[in-house]
């Protein structure tokens, strides 16, 4: 049994690993870490776990590093860059949920973090080159070997694993990549804030951030990668829900493709990804609902030939923790879909 | 006081003209006819209205024809184009909230028609030419004068309205027009059925008819009037909630744009309409919720150049009953925002 | 036109107002205040009141006393008692949203404090006995010549308005009254927090304060006054909406009544209130949403004998604001109905 | 591994157990069965379940009989109880969903059908003497003995189990039961319908069929067994949600309690049950959602000494399809808990 450790366990993050590893075969979690909200049992904070885990929330000088497998960094941008080191050196691979990891240059990190208007200085810079993106369906080989996976974001991902066969297709002509999406508001974490606002997001919908959510330039710089060079018109918004994100992808191209084509192209691009799956039906959140599960749907328009990329994930588990899972059984040599072989849930 | 008979006065159109027309001070409610759900007091259906109204709802065969200044037909496709000819060979105005006479040829109809998977025939096709669309912002001296006014569709008119202003800008260069709409289920009316399921809608979003719904028609229709001639791709969605559009529309142009010349000119394209609100922050539909407005943000993407319009609807007020009573009131000479200035509520 | 000052106007309170005055043909807003977020429109925000109000909210130091013809102090518990001299040395009458001016002394006070576990010591000790609760269907004739009038608590009026007839019943036995309420998360205010955190809230229920909440102690007082003196359980409990509060209110009699014995009883005893309405089906809170109306529909359970009383508010209008321009309609002498008949809307 | 047949496959109930046995190690499923939706895979009707399960939904008359450990009749009321006879003629065990088989006489069935307003008299007569009451924490040796376990219905289940307890404590006076229940619209199934049509539930809660819910027959039913008397009056009601319930139970006695007596009380009573946990802080369904657990807070309000139950379950787990497979769990001689040991899922 692989031994876990969680560092930001009180947050979504931290719970919905918690969630997961409660039903792992072969990883268990033995320390619970965290900044501000320590020295209880974690069943007080969060009453559904308390029958399956008896473990106390520490604090981050309490570690115990001599009996960690893997190491889980649920936290904030700019915790883990802090703290990470000590498990570097210790030779503990670690998988960062922030944008901390997710970029292999401190000028890229910079970009990421001016969007978000935090500071844009890396204070692990020496570890940038040498971080993984936590894209399993892509960069597989690399993290089985990584010493840090920065884990995508929740947008991201969505965006990535709709876009990516495009590196199959023909993208000529000076369009930009329209990409309009759908959140539920766990994405905005477990802080009362106005994202979260009930009497606010009910009965309503907005965009927000538009052109210039922080997830951009980690989409853009993953594409790039693959030879996808268009520019992203990325345009985030918030739905009357909790969970789940629907990305439409508006793809306009000067060769035509049809319907057909691309689902072929898709199947074929995704065929050993065990989480992504190609649909020929318009998916909705149910059909991914508690699950790592990519759903995506590529169709074109009779009419204008435009493409439209139907992406949707749910976006704590492949948003988050279930690709953070995904990545860790790929670095402990596990196999990739262990503990989350789970179905959706419906209604 | 001018008197109005609801021909479908049991569906959610007609519940929306009562409750407007309960605060109306100069046109007043008289007689409510249906099909099938008669022979009771409205208030046994709505209790909500039982304190308004003591009308009860009569077959078609019992019309008053006496007494009527204006008629709205708050009734399904197709069910319009059989009875109308009755008032209006009696001069009684009729704005009819189908897709019966939103336009003004039986090839434009059959187009919408087949859309929508209904007969393509149309029972008065001798009105067609002289039917004016309920497009108040534009057809206003024509809804003046009207003997028959379509009520447009809501999406149509989220759409209309975000987009009637590019005729005075430079759309050249072979680019699709992208609308990404979501809506409440309350525009699929008043019968249970799968779209307005609450298992299958809570927590959910999903894409529908893309590229085919049959508003897509009506609005193509009126844009080609005023020179808009660029093709359009109209993905519509529902997402949780029960009132409420929010129309995201993507433009492309050659020549290139700032947000601040947009908000210069669609200001100054609707300075005369009283309902529509040119804003500069994220519009959302707590800004529009139980009324006519129609709230319209331009905005430019500075990295692609790429045009952001969205338009913010209530979809049973702008998007049906209100715009109808703004019809009215033209075509009965009353001033136009009568009956119809009431705030939104929040939260 | 009569003068309205709004104390407190950036919160749910002050923006109800604000949107039921901006439809009262007889008072008008013409100074808005605010503690903290002063010097800018209202309009910045709350968009949807741009169009309708141009007021700057001002801090408590500008207010012009000179032409102000009744304040509205929709402020937090101690806010107004410790400002409300001002006005009343200046013979302007009050209407207070707190607690502070619901009890007539300071021991009533003190209880109704203790329970929200805030001080027990009242500022304004002196004019407890004069104030005036706000209950416009048993204390009319006092409010019109109130100085100070405290507003009713939201779960409170509901509660209240559904036990009052009681007094006309044989209540003998010792039986504790179960008043099992379930409101919208508006309650809370507009401060984001644990209460209207969207997560927390979709998909769930829960009870809180059990025994113990503050709205307890001002409905016990209430219904002593009427000889109502039973003890009362009162649990509330947040269900995942906004507005509305659904009262269900139990009662085990010695005596035995019929169903239509207390619908009689009922209709009777609020034949003269204009917005109370008893029915005999059962209510929901579409019969209610956006106005000042309390349904109530009185039921007897023939297998057990138990009586229950459902009883159904707008936990913002007739559980606030609207409660609130009753009061003032009263005070200024104006039609109690005004500005207040308006439909529910639905759906 | 054991294999399960599932007659009525393509409803909520069928869908449930379908997610729960994806999971479980020791049953499988092979065969679905249904009346009028078959000819299909059940991953086209609920495309989440398409990568778990590749079976065709069947027509009963296709039954394979020779390979079934266990026939779940996940079906409506009075489809059972025409065909079960085959089932229990070769010695199948059944579990069935409806109301035909939680009674042992035909008198007492009849009840529960007259108020659910369907035919009483009973198909299978001759089984109802042996039929076992599926309430796994008292029946469980009979249950493990069973021909036809009658799966208890979803507001019963959480009313029994906040009751059984009170079997231990002094009830004596004349007092009746309040059960005041709170459900998600799930419990209404998969038709569209008043019950669950989004625009009636969004903001809204209502009571229906106050004092005379067929599950009342049920529970009372079941409490005398164990010495509990006490008529009850049961108000069920559906707030804006679609999976859980919870339901609040006063009791009035002579004798009064502490809560802390009574918690211990509790926590003996159920210290054998796995899936019935004992809490002292206020539960909500966040607790429970997606899992078989029922959650049960006893509280006693000192000002008036009456008691309060509160009981939260997921209605399609532990009020349906979890507590199914608890039943087949213990007639196949297998762990009480195999396959149902899930965390809740927060948010």
């Amino acid at each position: 049994m692989k031994k876990a450790i969680i560092i930001g366990a009180t947050g979504f993050g931290g719970c919905g690993l918690l969630e997961i590893l409660a039903r792992h075969s072969k990883i268990t979690v033995n320390q619970l870490i965290a900044k501000n909200e320590t020295g209880f049992k974690i069943g007080e904070m969060y009453p559904h776990l308390a029958d399956f885990y008896d473990l106390e929330v520490k604090k981050f000088e309490e570690i115990d590093f001599s009996d960690i497998d893997i190491a889980f960094f649920s936290t904030p941008d700019r915790a883990g860059m802090k703290l990470i080191h000590r498990f570097i050196e210790k030779d503990i691979p670690v998988i960062d949920y922030s944008g901390d990891f997710r970029f292999n240059t401190q000028s890229d990190y910079a970009e990421y973090a001016e969007n978000k208007s935090i500071e844009t200085t890396h204070d692990s810079e020496e570890y940038l080159q040498n971080s993984v993106y936590g894209l399993c369906e892509k960069y597989g080989s690399d993290i089985k070997r990584a010493k840090i996976i920065g884990n995508p974001g929740c947008f991201a991902i969505s965006l990535i694993l709709g876009l990516l066969p495009a590196e199959k297709m023909d993208l000529n002509g000076n369009y930009t990549i329209i990409c309009d999406s759908k959140s539920g508001v766990s994405g905005a974490g477990k802080n009362p804030g106005k994202a979260n606002f009930y009497p606010q997001r009910y009965e309503n919908i907005n965009t927000y951030r538009e052109g210039s959510h922080q997830h951009l330039i980690e989409v853009e710089q993953n594409l790039k990668k693959f030879g996808i060079n268009q520019k992203l018109f990325f345009i985030p918004q918030v739905i009357p829900m909790t969970r789940g994100i629907l990305s439409n992808i508006y793809i306009q191209t000067e060769k035509k493709y049809t319907t057909h084509e691309l689902v072929i192209l898709f199947q074929e691009y995704y065929k050993d990804s065990p989480f992504v799956k190609i649909v020929t039906k318009s998916p909705d959140l149910s059909f991914v609902r508690g699950t790592n599960y990519c759903v995506i749907r590529p169709l074109v328009d009779s009419r204008s030939g435009s493409i439209l990329i139907t992406s949707v994930i749910d976006n704590l588990m492949k948003g988050q923790s279930g690709n953070a899972v995904q990545c860790a059984n790929l670095r402990l040599g596990l196999d990739e879909t262990e503990g989350l072989m789970i179905t959706p849930s419906y209604p």
